[in-house]
């Protein structure tokens, strides 16, 4: 498994992007987005999506050059026309205005329909973060998950982010994983995966890799993931006037375009409390979780946030580890768009 | 078991709250809130209620007089003290301030902090939902859940509730159940409650109801609840300056005050669409998931909602049932304040 340093993987990744036709400031936003993923720990969202992205690009189904518009903008609510641009790029253009209007007026809920993949949901909450701000992220997916009691995929994983300045970090799949675990093994020949994650495409629970990836992944819980998924779909694509479920494509489905949509909030802390308080009153709550005596087979308990920012801090210093999976494909992915294979 | 009208239930409740010296309007308010949860089948928040309520007003420890007051209002967002009133006359109020707020600006986020148990959320966020709003209400409660691997409780059952105009209900608390559920069991005298409701007070998980009842939830799907629990917190108590975590008390602890906060979000949703195209898409989107095939072992596939509908078009119809040991302790808490037992 070959370990990269940050820079070379960035400086592969960007000129990949701008190989497949993405201006390079473009490449630079999405190449950022997913390096970041990789340097917390989450693989699942970082450099394995670019080889899909590149795949959509040269297919012509994702438009490198549009910066998409705001359809309207009204009090705290603006509606935001991805028009089927680069999934960070339009991530970085929605929070930009969460965070001018909940600066403005406290709160930012800017809903983005025709999108695409826009990586990890938590590096753009961590936008909302650094601004001082509450962010909260969600977006839909491709439908691989059957609703509660249902044997067919009708919504995504759609996750649920929030990110603050404290120590704490959430960013979830509304499933019992992210599909980019399944994929994960897959891609790296594991034959099996934990009881628990996946149904078969008849609907029966499996711990095969290859038919989890054919198939479909459990919802958190049964029906409250369900649930919870259904208010991730409502909050994005039912008021976003987007794709819904079944209408969603894929990064893996060529043929049709993403068309995922997202919502980004942001909250300024400010019209409580001065920020400080604020975050001294999170380190006070992190302080109190981590008092509880730990469960037998553990020794300590941690909070959401806590695995990645472990992991990130290993990674700055001793480079990232990338499966030999995932490098092949990068390196494929290379090769398709004339850029050559980078050292490692 | 007896079967009451909703009008002989209602009469009884209030009866007992005024008796209990509760001003006539706000004993109508938390009423309405307990019996329309009993109405939906949610017996867990409906009139079971009630006894708790009466020890803490006997006991002097909530407020039924105060009616709170704003401590801030900036662009979207209010900050509310409740002052240690009854916690259905805090979220009566809090809501109307979220409704006015959305219709003015888009969005009303209102944090209430020092309040009480407010019954089912799912009541208040209807209130938006009878606006032409996505309601988002979410309130922290008791710490009697661990954090994921710990052996404490540390945070509350900390429900995440959505409405809106069109038929999907969410009313989720973040454990595996409610603890409503396991109150019944044990108040019923019901030995066994399923697996994956509970852990004993060691932090072992357990199925006999005497020592769930002593002991904590289990958080949805493990450490993914514990993080849904701790942005209900965060939302609520940590951003609106209240008690958190093990500061919270609870309606069955004497000697000490609730302190429970609540979160009030109003989404005005014809900042983004006309209200009529929305309720199509959402009846559009349901569509989507009860035309999935079902499980083996369904007939059918239900979104969140369906249950409590088809309950409460039948209990309309036919009045509520009231467990024996529910009924018991309603006639007791009314005996207390010198009010008559309703004939059933």
């Amino acid at each position: 498994m070959p370990t990269v340093q940050v820079e070379t993987l960035t400086r592969f990744c960007e000129a990949i992007l701008e190989g497949a036709g993405v201006p390079r400031h473009k490449a630079q936003v999405t190449t950022a987005c997913l390096v970041a993923a990789n340097l917390r720990g989450v693989d699942s969202h970082g450099i394995q999506l670019l080889p899909f992205y590149v795949d959509q690009l040269l297919a012509g189904e994702m438009d490198p050059h549009t910066d998409g518009q705001v359809i309207s903008e009204s009090g705290s609510c603006l509606h935001f026309d991805g028009q089927n641009g680069l999934g960070q790029w339009v991530a970085e253009t929605c929070c930009g205005h969460a965070i001018r209007m909940a600066r403005a007026q406290g709160i930012g809920m800017v809903v983005a329909k025709e999108s695409n993949h826009f990586g990890a949901a938590a590096w753009w909450a961590l936008k909302m973060r650094e601004a001082g701000q509450i962010g909260i992220v969600m977006c839909n997916a491709s439908p691989i998950v059957p609703p509660w009691q249902g044997r067919e995929g009708r919504v995504g994983t759609n996750p649920i982010c929030m990110a603050l300045p404290g120590p704490w970090l959430l960013d979830m799949a509304t499933t019992t994983v992210a599909a980019g675990k399944i994929f994960k093994a897959y891609f790296n020949q594991q034959p099996e995966i934990p009881a628990g994650w996946a149904f078969d495409s008849d609907g029966v629970p499996t711990t095969d890799t290859q038919k989890a990836y054919q198939g479909m992944l459990m919802p958190l819980g049964g029906y409250k993931g369900s649930g919870l998924a259904m208010m991730v779909e409502i909050l994005c694509a039912v008021l976003g006037g987007g794709a819904m479920s079944t209408e969603v494509g894929g990064i893996r489905f060529r043929g049709r375009t993403v068309r995922v949509s997202q919502m980004y909030m942001a909250i300024d802390i400010a019209r409580f409390m001065p920020l400080e308080e604020f975050t001294a009153r999170m380190e006070k709550l992190v302080g109190m979780m981590k008092s509880t005596p730990s469960a037998p087979g553990y020794d300590e308990v941690l909070v959401a946030g806590d695995p990645e920012w472990r992991i990130e801090a290993a990674r700055m210093a001793n480079g990232i580890p990338i499966a030999d999976g995932n490098w092949d494909l990068l390196v494929k992915a290379a090769g398709r768009v004339g850029v050559a294979t980078s050292p490692v």
